[in-house]
């Protein structure tokens, strides 16, 4: 069985329409470009480049093979035999309209024409007898799922499956109405920014970082209504609006004008509030509402950004566990997002809270952050773990090192994590290699290094270590003693 | 030495007042509440058990130990000896007249007095002679870092000392103004949202979908303007200004005053993002934004929430890889996230990879979510993994799994990390036991998944598992043969 790929056209490039390249061609779409611009192929190859990072990395399975993209100087060649055309040309209504009336005289019947309009209704892009729908995309496109569909609903309806097998969430619009519905909410937004930075109220630095150090987060997973529901706590939604439907009335903002706010206005919404979310309790809500903003915060630390910036900068602030006669190279909280579906850390996890002893053993010993950039570090080659007891999300989890041998460029570490009662839970033997990172060969370690290890390795030398050289699947004593 | 725990008094409880009392217990504070309440103890106990659940896993390290935590049916109680005093009444004037007013006689001199008013003004809340500022924070307060100031300068640079020792970002603002800066652009986004929901344009669901599936998750990382600066392009925040600043004009909201759209403005704002972003190239910008997206879309994923609702439901369509002698239960490409300062994978991101396809060879067997909602599933208890090369972010990896021992409870897996040039990356050798789910003791597996593992064992019992039996450090052969 051969299979044919489906094939979208795109009908100028930039950004917005090289993020539509993207989302199509990584889905297994072939993809045909036409813009005019003679750096667009130098444009959108670097929006690709992007996309083939960022978008596969959102998934733990494998996209289809890319399918084949391909560059037109003549608009119907690159309009043949798509099954969607996709027009993201600069936004004046003249332009779209010969760009659509000539897309729509071009493109095959069963054809999806879409438009990335920020702002223009169906009614205006086909008043010259195009056949478009709005098909409103967010930068990145290649990342954020979000394509508003206005028009034409048969068509709708076909583009909106089309979308989902790109991974798009495509939301149908009821009504058309200028600026869809996300624009509307964010030229609010801006019109309210600009006012501040106009009278000097807050910077444009200071304006991002109310957004981003506080409800941007809480909207990147629940958005305005369901935020506010859980903040109206157990009374629910009508109590929010008690609180704070009098606000409307109050100067709040320079862009005045409000619906009345009566008792309809609050029926209305307390009752599309309960259909959208009446199926949890608020608590369960809340809970919900905890699990997404810690693991975004969580994603943010790796990069320090925004919250994620000051969640580092406090972490490092935070008193050293006191050590016994070992180091203590970890000593933390578990986290539910390291618990998987038989309700106990995850296998992996254990290893990720042994991967962070070794590095915490590595900065005592002076193989720190310095160190590797001067071109010097250490390669873990082997591990084994022995599970030993269970770990809950919440348990106290503490972890010391012991050194087995620490002579050349070997380092031979034990790791036990022990729970907050007192049980060991696991046992992490490691073998890892001193590495010179610019030959990516192994070498020996540098004087501070070398003498602190050896130093370690020492002082633990007498001290037991009763999981050393086991294998997988042994039931008595190790195999060797350990050295 | 004794060292003494800083003390904070909280006047009010309900969902703000305990998130305030949560911040400051959980990292050592001392909290005494004062609540009139009956409900009040109740309550609060509802919020630190959530907070107690939640913000302790932002962080690698243990917080400090917990404060004491005390109730107080007499104010003076409450604020005696308190370093912070914070005011989270219900939001009317005259109430926290009389409120701050007594606080500002009994609290100590030293105290900062903070109001966690939404609307309020400094001058409005001290019309009447008390000292309080503006210390106004985000639900859920234990976890989202915005706090902002407003008021006498010497007290709030006292008080963002104090909050960035407990996790706070504080945002001293140069004026103070009605509802301060995140809550105006919240009013304004309220306020066109009603609108969409009155005219019957769109639901409160409809609207909250338009928010998280795009820019919501857009602001949580970047904020309006810094993300409008890389919507610009390589011609940046001028160009995006020149885009859309003829917007301002046309009905894209019912909220109309508008600043005027002149020269002396797109200065303003492009030199003020300058200022904020214009260390980092539009390049690494959207780089920087593209690594947070898909950290957070990936911690999403974890909850099925918004977006990522949407890539585990595509990802669950996405063709699965052909299988050769020994199954395929692992194809995917390696996100940036998996790698470390080394440049490479993470040690324990292989075990990562090697866990999932665990699972995914459990599905394979039949030991699947039904399998384990019934209270029967597989136990890690030891593993083996020898890494052998490098992979890199966006190398691809492929992993097969070949059964060693599936008699009994025993479950003994070997699996190849292979990378996408056919490198062997790694080798992790598993050792799982059949568990009763209930009792947490060993038993054997049921008649599908006991029939299919042995089918599959028989099948692969003469296949070459070359690295079985190994202990780490070992330089020769196996310590034993496979099985």
């Amino acid at each position: 069985m051969t299979e044919v790929n489906r094939k979208a056209a795109i009908i100028g490039g930039g950004v917005i329409g090289g993020g539509w390249a993207a989302r199509f061609l990584l889905n297994g779409w072939d993809v045909a470009i036409f813009d005019p611009d003679p750096q667009a192929e130098r444009k959108i190859g670097e929006v690709l480049s992007n996309a083939r990072r960022a978008l596969p990395a959102l998934y733990d399975r494998a996209l289809p093979p890319e399918g084949r993209l391909s560059w037109h100087d003549d608009m119907a060649d690159a309009v043949a035999d798509a099954d969607w055309v996709q027009e993201s040309v600069p936004e004046t209504l003249a332009l779209k309209h010969k760009v659509l009336g000539r897309l729509s005289a071009l493109a095959p019947a069963h054809a999806v024409i879409g438009s990335s309009t920020s702002g223009f209704k169906p009614s205006e892009l086909n008043a010259e007898g195009a056949r478009a729908i709005v098909a409103h995309p967010f930068n990145p496109v290649y990342l954020l799922p979000l394509i508003e569909l206005v028009g034409d609903p048969e068509t709708c309806a076909r583009a909106s499956g089309l979308l989902r097998d790109v991974g798009c969430h495509p939301l149908t619009l009821r009504k058309e109405i200028d600026a869809h519905i996300a624009d509307r909410l964010l030229e609010a937004v801006w019109r309210e920014s600009l006012w501040l930075v106009k009278d000097g109220i807050a910077t444009t630095e200071e304006i991002d970082e109310a957004i981003r150090m506080g409800f941007g987060i809480r909207w990147a997973q629940m958005g305005l209504f369901e935020t506010y529901r859980i903040a109206g706590g157990e009374a629910g939604m009508k109590h929010f609006m008690s609180q704070f439907g009098p606000a409307l009335s109050w100067p709040w903002t320079k862009l005045m004008d409000v619906p009345e706010f009566n008792d309809e206005l609050v029926d209305l919404i307390a009752s599309q509030s309960d259909a959208q979310s009446g199926h949890m309790s608020i608590r369960e809500l809340e809970r919900l509402r905890d699990d997404n903003i810690v693991g975004m915060l969580r994603a943010l630390r790796r990069t320090k950004t925004g919250a994620g910036g000051v969640i580092a900068a406090h972490e490092a602030a935070l008193p050293a566990p006191a050590a016994g006669d070992l180091p203590v190279t970890g000593d933390r909280q578990v986290p539910t997002s390291w618990t998987d579906y038989n309700g106990h850390m995850n296998d992996a996890d254990y290893l990720r809270a042994a991967s962070d002893a070794t590095d915490r053993f590595m900065e005592m010993i002076g193989a720190d952050a310095d160190y590797i950039a001067a071109g010097r570090s250490y390669f873990t080659v082997e591990t084994h773990t022995r599970y030993l007891a269970e770990v809950h999300a919440g348990d106290r989890l503490r972890t010391t090192t012991q050194v087995i041998d620490g002579t050349g460029k070997r380092m031979h570490l034990f790791h036990r994590l022990v729970r907050g009662d007192g049980t060991l839970a696991a046992t992490v033997e490691v073998m890892l290699l001193h590495m010179n990172l610019a030959t990516r060969a192994t070498c020996d370690p540098e004087g501070i290094v070398a003498e602190r290890l050896s130093r370690m390795a020492a002082a633990h030398a007498d001290l037991p270590a009763e999981d050393i050289g086991r294998h997988v699947g042994q039931r008595s004593k190790p195999a060797v003693e350990p050295a």
